[in-house]
Parts: structure tokens; sequence; C-alpha cells
């Protein structure tokens, strides 16, 4: 412990639990561009004298502070917002000191109101007015002088009282007044700011290799640019790709993860590197790195963006293993160690050993990797695994490629313990999967999704909600098909601002597995090439485009700030609603999750605390079926899994006269509101 | 925002969320000499390696770290702990690190368990060892190269594989095994270690110009002796006086505090200071500072410590006044400001003026009065009204004062908002006034008392539970007299190691307010001498001595991080348990909170948890009556405010085999355990 020295560096204001602050100031917190930080902190001083406060903000690198007032509002608590309009880091701080004219002004109301005399307390008030004229220019210090003026005659006319009490005056002293010693908070906090597809995105996997209109044939990028027209088709935001790499022959997967396989099979795509090339190399089957370009602008003029798959890690035929040997571990018998999880074997497989003699170069490599996919063009990285490569790499890392690219993005896929989940996000991975895809009961939905949309979670963790993967067909699915996989769709895609589903096998109900209790899918993409037929009745793209519309259409479903669940009487009725920042749109969503029966039940919407005048009735409109209600605060759902096990509500509430006439009437009869069974519209 | 430059100060393990950790580690954690830390900390790395931890801890000054193994026990959360030993600050941080011999261990376990062929990982486990051997010495060298060598024959025998997993190899290998990159902390935290009365006593206030024998005389420090035999006879730990300085005239005020007095008014105790002295002086009528050393000699022969109440503020008579009006804020017309709290003036005191010009002789000045009186062998300051001078003064101040005095304990009297409250205990004050006063019903007290028993709280604000001050008669004891004075005295006494009451008026239960609704005392002592008939037939003072003697027999009631309620079917009744760390102590109250009337219900006791036998009964006997019951899961009290309103319970139970055959016998039958009414007994 320092001793403390007397130093004339003291103030008496005590500025305290500053939030949002992750771990003490060590990491940012994240938003958009366009969206608000709302910065709360503990201010208080010894005594009783008012306090003012402001909350300081730049961007990072500009050298000069803005400033927004904070404001008291309860317990020793102030509040004060801005607004990040820029790509890159913002940073902010809070200053605060005492009022000494605000804290006279508040006395002297208290001794005129008491019938005291004032006139020595005037001639005090002029001295803090004086002292204030005297830092002033032009016109202010002009009506600080006629005030300073007023005051001082003696005995002072109730003019002077007015005079010093009015607003003017309180604007010119806020703004001049001696502050004497100012607290300075003593930390400098920042704010990551990335763009809107960070924070709200509608994602598609597909296999490149599956895309052949062809049953048998390997897809390439020219078959893609058809499947890109599909993914649009269903409103997609981005459309998401396995690794595109030359794969390894040496250990080469057979069908369903077989540990030997037949010429014909093409491997897993995560078993990068051959002598056809490594992570910057285009698998030849694919066609070339121009074929790719070509297929990112067309998506690009389809509205949208490509994201590839970054996993570091090798097949054994990958050029690095000859190349570099040194950035792999090696057994005694001095072979390179494959990855292992004992006593499973992934022989396919070398990791990285990124605490090798040779982890400069190595980690310099590997962030290459990253800033060659930025120059074709590539923006949006989702990153295999990244809980098993260390912590200071990918802060490294990140912070590399978002120095040379600010609007690159990076999607972590680490399901893992959700210390280690967490930690990626503080570092700088802009979203991160979640374990969305085994929560699925009321309490599980409600319990995981309300953690992760309060703080300090929402300040640093931007969750994207998967019902599958090419590695997760969890059982909902299997057990629950179509009106599961419908189900769990409208869950993923309003619950979470950013969502993806891997398809055709999403869309199309696959749901068979491995074997009975496994996650893997049967006869699984990762291992074979697959032919699909993309307009099988049951499938849900139509559902898909209709959800995906109103997400574009919804402010409210393109964050997930917003987000509050409501009451049912029947456990397997989820209700949630979703509002943007200024309670101008609000959607209303209920879910069935029983896929095997119709339920019903009443749900409660806390209707004012939804924006909605709740003496009247509000309008909903179901967007996937296209009918309207009238609802109130208690209202009545029944929904058939096997027609269709949800209801996403737009709502509004029209302000004029004559409907506040027809509500009033409706909230007199006294009748709570009711709608009729989805399948009957 | 720095770029994070790639150094080679990188490692795996990320050390997060500490605690015990007060706002980032500005702050020490409290603690007395004896009692544990007990530190967590979220430890974690990437992949799945095996990590060890440990907590660094040191004596500030010490240069060299003792350390104490941290062990994991959930969700990546780590523990471990130490205890202080010795008066002043102590630091701590925590060290964690990969652990490649445990990894490789577990490894090789489960490659075993599979039947696979572990003679390459067995040449990798020698590498291990053969690491740890180089740098070990002596026999522990020798050991681990006996291992080597076995491992390293190849094929290795089942003997080799024996010795390797072995407990003693595992020690070995902890102690001198290779830690590669370790993370150490990036804060040194503080623990503030205080004696024991920082935690525990039993505080006794009393008037000292109110202990003449004969009514209307001014009571000397004489005559304070013998008021200390008998706040000793009740078993108090410290005795506190309020101010005992020269009393001004000027503006002095009357009885209950009228603003004009007989020129026989003594004044009140706080207006401090006359032409006679200020704060370094002793009030004449009450005799010399050596009688005032002499009545500390006779406290400490009786076992009791004598606290003093230093109130930083002057009479318009004190010699600061005329030395140095520099430290004083004057008003336009010249004069010395006086205190107010507008429209309330306060004319016979002079607040400092603490960011006055000449702050810095005035702060040591003020300084210097903590330590006159230290040097007079005071070690306890109980400080008035502390939340009214800047919160950088008493860091500073209190730091002093115990980098002379070590073992000095302040007492913060600051009834004012929370998070003031909770400041001044951050920056140093040892214990606070809370608002136990206002705390009366179930729902309060079981609410504040879970706040302030938990962390954060606990870990650096010592509460002081005072039922009643000279400035303090509530309502409950004007409503409530003897009862409500019972009650709250068991509640103030067990509920808190630390509490004080203010006599005689509280032994003597008097109740009668200035006027209705007000929290003054009818003629209150702070503006006249008092006569008190100590022997009243309604004095509680048995009752005083009954409890102050259970609290120092029981261990339990000697800190407050025991604390725990327990369910009780009536809102009247609270029951709740205090044991010790050790759980060797256990002590149990039931109050009834009416003091009307007579209340009962059934309390539920959670046995296990209090470290007893669920399956046996146990036995309460209670240190206010003497009686004893049997207990168990669910027990039946009765209490009759007006014969005594509370049960202490010490608990016991019996260990041998004959208890246990007793034990189930009054299981089996099945009854419920239920003990009489109190007044039976």
């Amino acid at each position: 412990m320092k001793r403390k020295p007397l130093t004339d560096a003291w103030s008496r204001v005590a500025i305290e639990a500053v939030s949002p602050e992750i771990d003490g100031g060590r990491f940012p917190v994240k938003r958009t561009v366009g969206e608000a930080v709302r910065v709360e902190a503990d201010i208080f001083a010894d005594g009783h004298d008012v306090l003012a406060a402001r909350l300081l903000h730049r961007r990072d690198g500009s050298k000069s502070w803005a400033s927004a007032p904070m404001i008291f509002y309860d317990n020793d608590r102030w509040r004060g917002e801005f607004t990040v309009s820029e790509l890159g880091f913002h940073l902010y701080t809070i200053e605060a000191w005492v009022d000494r004219f605000a804290t006279w002004k508040r006395d002297l109301r208290k001794r005129i109101e008491a019938g005291q005399d004032v006139s020595v307390e005037l001639q005090a008030g002029a001295e803090l007015v004086d002292a204030a004229a005297l830092g002033a220019a032009g016109k202010d210090a002009e009506r600080l002088r006629e005030c300073t003026d007023l005051l001082k005659k003696t005995p002072a006319r109730l003019g002077a009282v007015e005079a010093v009490m009015s607003p003017e005056t309180a604007a010119l002293m806020a703004r001049l007044g001696p502050r004497g010693r100012i607290t300075r908070y003593d930390k400098e906090l920042a704010v990551a700011v990335d763009r809107e597809r960070a924070r709200f995105g509608a994602w598609y996997e597909f296999f490149p290799r599956s895309t052949a209109p062809e049953a048998g044939r390997h897809g390439n990028f020219k078959d893609c640019e058809k499947r890109l027209e599909y993914a649009a088709s269903m409103g997609f935001d981005v459309v998401y790709l396995p690794p595109i790499h030359p794969i390894g022959r040496m250990h080469r997967k057979g069908r369903n993860n077989q540990t030997t396989c037949l010429p014909t099979d093409p491997g897993s795509p995560w078993a990068i590197g051959s002598e056809q090339g490594g992570h910057c190399a285009v698998h030849p089957e694919l066609g070339t790195l121009e074929d790719f370009r070509a297929f990112r602008e067309k998506a690009g003029k389809l509205g949208l963006e490509v994201a590839l798959d970054i996993a570091l890690q090798c097949s054994p035929d990958h050029p690095y293993a000859k190349e570099h040997p040194e950035w792999f571990k090696r057994r005694p018998d001095g072979t390179i160690r494959y990855a292992e999880n004992p006593p499973k074997k992934y022989e396919d497989i070398y990791p990285f050993d990124m605490e090798s003699e040779a982890w400069t170069p190595l980690w310099e490599e590997l962030k290459n990797i990253f800033l060659f996919w930025g120059e074709q063009g590539i923006r949006i990285f989702r990153v295999d695994n990244p809980h098993t490569k260390p912590f200071a790499f990918w802060e490294w890392a990140i912070q590399e490629v978002k120095r040379r690219y600010p609007d690159a993005l990076f999607l972590s896929e680490a399901f893992t313990r959700p210390k280690v989940m967490y930690q990626l996000a503080k570092l700088g991975f802009t979203q991160s999967y979640t374990y969305f895809a085994w929560r699925s009961t009321k309490s599980e939905l409600t319990q995981y999704l309300s953690e992760l949309t309060r703080p300090p979670l929402c300040e640093f963790f931007r969750p994207s909600f998967w019902p599958n993967t090419p590695d997760i067909l969890t059982a909902v699915h299997v057990e629950g098909g179509r009106p599961a996989f419908m189900s769990r769709f409208v869950l993923a895609s309003t619950l979470g601002a950013s969502y993806g589903i891997y398809g055709p096998a999403f869309e199309l109900c696959v749901k068979a597995p491995r074997q009975s209790g496994s996650e893997e899918y049967l006869d699984s993409e990762k291992y074979e090439i697959k032919h699909w037929n993309l307009n099988a009745p049951h499938s849900l793209k139509g559902l898909i485009a209709k959800v995906n519309r109103a997400r574009r259409e919804n402010p409210a479903l393109q964050s997930d700030r917003g987000l509050r669940f409501h009451g049912t009487d029947n456990e397997s009725l989820l209700c949630y609603s979703k509002q943007d920042e200024g309670l101008s749109n609000v959607v209303l969503v209920v879910v069935n999750l029983d896929w095997r029966y119709v339920q019903s039940g009443w749900v409660d919407i806390p209707v004012a605390s939804l924006g909605l005048d709740p003496a009247r009735p509000y309008e909903v409109r179901d967007v996937l079926s296209g009918a309207r209600y009238k609802w109130g605060a208690r209202n009545f759902v029944k929904l058939d899994p096997n027609v269709m096990p949800a209801h996403v509500f737009q709502v509004s509430q029209q302000s004029s006269l004559a409907a506040s006439c027809i509500a009033s009437r409706d909230v007199a009869s006294g009748k709570q509101q009711r709608n009729e069974d989805f399948s009957k519209d």
C-alpha cells in the first residue's frame, strides 16, 4: 500500500460504479454505428451541496472531448448518454464538481420561503456571478455584470432576486460559473463500434460443393451463384461457406466420419491443405480465386455478404507441415502430434502449437490469412474453435485485422464453457455462437435470453442463434420434425437480431441422426456431396422469407436490447416482445413450444410499458398469416404446431380521437380480447 | 485505445472476477488479526489442459510472498485462503499456469483405460520429469531421475506407470515441474488488518457530567470512575464519551435546544472550545488532563477501553476562531459563517472550511487532534458527522493516525445516504453506525442485515448497531416502552458483533420525546446535567449483563459473517442463527417483534447447515432464562413481550452413541419438538 501523500490533487466529488465498464475498463463495450451509449455512475460528495456532472466522449485519436450532460435520477445515481457515429474505438469518461451557484440558489430559495433577511446572501451570490463574469466575454459577460449590479444594490429589490433565479442566469452560470476542484473519473473507458451487421443479420450456411444442379457432381462457384439467388429469395443477409480450401488426402475421413475413405470421397473441408495449397488457396474443384471473387461480387449484387469459415488447423498434407514443422508439436518419436481428445484421435488434423518457440512468425502468418481474404473483399469471418487458441492471439490478431479493415466482423464458434465463451467476446469477437440450440423449454429460454440481453453480458457479448449447424442436429428436431423446425426457426429469428441456419438441411427439415442420441447428421454433408431438392413441398422457405421480411421492416427485431418476456398461463406457450429504443416499433411473438399438440392459453401484456395506451385496445397483425386482432392486457391464444406454431405480431395503436372512442367502448364492455385459432384464418 | 503490441509477455491463463476486490482494488478489504481471507477467482485457459493456481500473500513491506494453493471447485471458479496475523496492510494476488504434467497424466490415464499403446506417451512424460529434475537438488532430483529412468526403458513396465502416477511424483512435480508461461493477476489487492475490537465489542455511551452521586452537581472524571464499574458490571467492552472539551458561551443552547440559555445551563458538549481551550483541552468542570488519564487507566483495569467523540467543529469561542480565521468561511459582511441547513441556523457552531486556501495547515491541525488523544492512550475514535468533511481528508488522516497507532479504530457517525456511508468505510473508517435504529419489522431487518453481512458490503463495511443515541429516540421505543427496549437490545447485541447503547437512558427505558413525532429526547442530556437512578427496578442491566456474557462466551456472536435468517410462520417472530467459522459454536435467536402481544409460531431450522446431525435432536439452552429444550428441524416458540421477548439459545449436540440412541428414539416417535412458553420456566 502506497502511503497517500497530501497533495493538491483532491476534490470533494466521488465518481464510482460507472456502467457500462467491463472488468474495470480492461475491455471495451460494443455498439454499432448510430447506437446510444447510456452511461451511469454513482456521483456524490461530502455534505449537502448541489453537484453537477458531465459525460465526456470522443473518437479514439481525436484530441478534444465532446460533452453531454449527466442528470441525477435516484440514490446518488446519475445518467447521461451519447451516440457513436463512426467505426472504431470511442472513449468516454466523466467529470463532476460541486455546483456552488446551484447550491447558493437552492439555499436562497429556502431562506426566502422561510421569510429570512437575505441581503447578505445576495452579496454572496453577487460574488459568484462576478467570478463567472471574469471568465466570460461579450454578451455573456454583459448579462452577468447586469446581474451582479442588481444584486449589489442594497437593499436588493425583488427584481434582483428574479434575475438571478431565472433560467437564463442558470444556463449562463452552468456554462461559466466557477467549478472549483473537478473530479475526473480515473479511467477512460472504450466502446468498440462496428457496423450494423454486427448487431443484425440473418445468415445462411451452405456447402458450396453441394450446389451442382445434377446429382453426383462436385459443385463449383458458378453453381453457387444460383444458390445465392435462392438465399436472397429467402431474405438472408449473409451467406457463409465452410472452408473453401484444398482438402488433405492423408487420413482423409470417409462417409459418416469413417477412418477409411473411398478414392471418390471428397473429405472434410476442415482438413485444410494439400499440395494444391493451404489457407490462402481455393479448392480446385470449386474453381479459381477469380471464380470466388466473381461469386462474391454476384452476392453483393443480390444484397448478400459472403462470410468465410477460418479454421486454424491443417491436414497432414498442408504445405505448412513440410515448410514449417516448427509450428507443430512433436511426439518423442519425431512425428507431428495430430489432434487428440484422449482417447479420441483426429489423425487427419494437425493443430498448431501456438506456444511454439517460433510463435511470432506463426501468429503473423495466421493473422495474414485473415488479411489475405480481406484483400479478396471478405469482411466477415466465422472462426472455427477459437477457444483452442490462446486468448492473447485473438486479441492481437483481431485488432490487427480491424486496423486494416475497420468493418471486419468476427463470429466466434466457441461451443465451450461460458466463461471462455464470454472471454473471447470481451477480447474482440464481434458475435458468438450460443447455447441456444440446447435451450428449448420456456424456463430455459427465458433464463438464458434474459442473461444474454441484460448487463453485463449485453454490453460485450452479441449472441448469434443457430437452431442447427453441420455439427448440431438437436433432439428437438429429431423428435419434433417439421413443427419443431418451424418453432425453432421463429425463436431463433425473432429472439436473436443475429441468427443463422445451416441449409438446405434446415429448411428441408433433415432430421436423421447418425445413430440414436447422436447430434451428428446421418450421411453428413461434412464428408460427402449432397444433392438437395430445394423445391420440396415441405420446405420452410416460405416461412423463412416471411420472417426475414418482417425482420427488415421492424427495427424492434434488429436489436436484442428491447427483449422482454411476458406471462402466459401455459408452460408450452412462450410470449415475448421486442421494441426499438424509441418505442415506436413493437413486435409481439407467441410460440407453442410443444411440437405435438395444439396448445392454448392466456398471455398477459404489460401494455403501458410497450409504449401503448393501456386504456385502449391495440391491433396486432400476424406477419405469418396476415390475420389481425384487437388485443388488450390479457389475450387468448391457440396455436396448432402442425399448421403454424407461432404468431409474430406487428403491434399498432391508432392515436386518433375516433379510435380512442371505439377503444373506450370496447374496454367499457369489460370483455377480455380473444382471438381465434390461427388455422381458422 | 493503445494498440496491443506483440510482445513475449503473454500467457494462456486468464484470471478474472477476483473476490474480494473492492472497486477494482482501489480500496482494501477489512479483516481482524487471525481472520481468514478466502479468495476466489475465475481461472481458465484456451483448450482443455489442466491448470494450476496459487494464492500469493504477504505483509505490506515484506518482500517475499507466501503462497497457498488454489483449488478448482466449479464453473472455472477457484478458491484459496490465507490468514492474517499482524496489524497493518497485507497484500494478495494470484498466479496460474498450465500444468503440463497433470495434463499429461490425465490423458495417459484415459489412453490406458482405452487400451491404447502408450509407449510414446511415456517418453513424453519422461521429458517432463527430466525437465523437473534439472531444476531439483538432492533427494528430489534423485527421485525424479529414478522416475525418468523407469519411463525411458522400452517397453516400459507397469512399474514405471505406477511410479509416475503416484502421489509422491505428483507432489514433486507440482513443486518442481515446468510451469511455462505464468499468469500473474495484474493487481495486488490489500487487506487492512485491525485488532479484534474492530470486529467485536459492546459499547456504552454516557455523559461524564451526569455522573455525580448527588443531583445538580456537574460530574467529573472521579465520579466517572464509579460509572466505569457500573458499565463493567454489565459486561461492556468500550465506554464512549461525548466531547470532553471546554464548551462555548456565545449562542450557547439552553434546555431542549432553546436558542437562549440560563447562566447555569451547561451547553452542548458539541459546541467545542472556549477561552479555556479547544479540541486538545479538557472541560475544567470535568477535571484536568491528568484526571482524564487516571480515568482511562481505571477503565483499563476494569477491562474497559475508552473511546472519545471527535467532532471537527468549533463554538464561536474556540481559540481557532481568533487564531485562524482563515480556516472558516466568511460571509460578505466579514463575519464567520456559522453552520446552517437552510433555513435552519446553528449559530453556536462554526464549521471548518475544509476547502479553504489554507487547507494544508488546517488538515494537519485536525489530524493532530487524533494524535494528541492517541498520546493520552486513546485508540478508539468515534467521529461525529464525518460525511460533512471531504473524503480525501479522512483517507489521508486515518492513514496518518494508523501509521503512528496501527491499533487505532475509527467509528463513523455518518447518518446519511448509503453510498456516502459506504464510501467512508471504504476509505478507512473501521466501523460505521447504521440504519439499524429504523429497521424494526421482520422484512426490514432480514433485508438490511442480509445486505450488510454479504459481499461486497461485508468485505469493507463493519456495522455497529445502536438502538438509541443521544440524538435518536425512535418511535419503536416511544410506543413500545420496556418490552421494545428489551427486544431492540437483544436484536442489536446478537445481530451485531459490534453494538452500543446510550445509557443510562437506554437501560432505564427513557422514552419521552421532546414533542410527539420527534426523535429528540425531552429534556435531553445534550443540554443539561441529568441525575440517573441506576438501581431503578425496571432497569435492563440484568438482561444486558446476561447477553454481554453470552457474547464473550460464544465466538458465534463475535463476528457478523455467520449470520443466517430462518423461516418462521409468524410475521412477528424473527429467527436467526450465528455460527463461527469452524461451525463449532452456534447461537440461535428468536425475537418477538411485537411489543404488545404474546406471539407464538413454528420456526424452521436447517439443522445440517448449522453443522448438526439432522437425524438427531439437539439441545438449546436459553442464556436469558437458563431453560433447556430438545429441538429439531421444526420447533414451537411462544414469547411474551412483557416477560421476555426473546430466546438466545446456545446450541449443542451430544456426539456420544448414547445420545444418538435417545435421539433416534425421539425422532422415531415422529413428533415435532415443542417447547413451552418462556414464562413457565
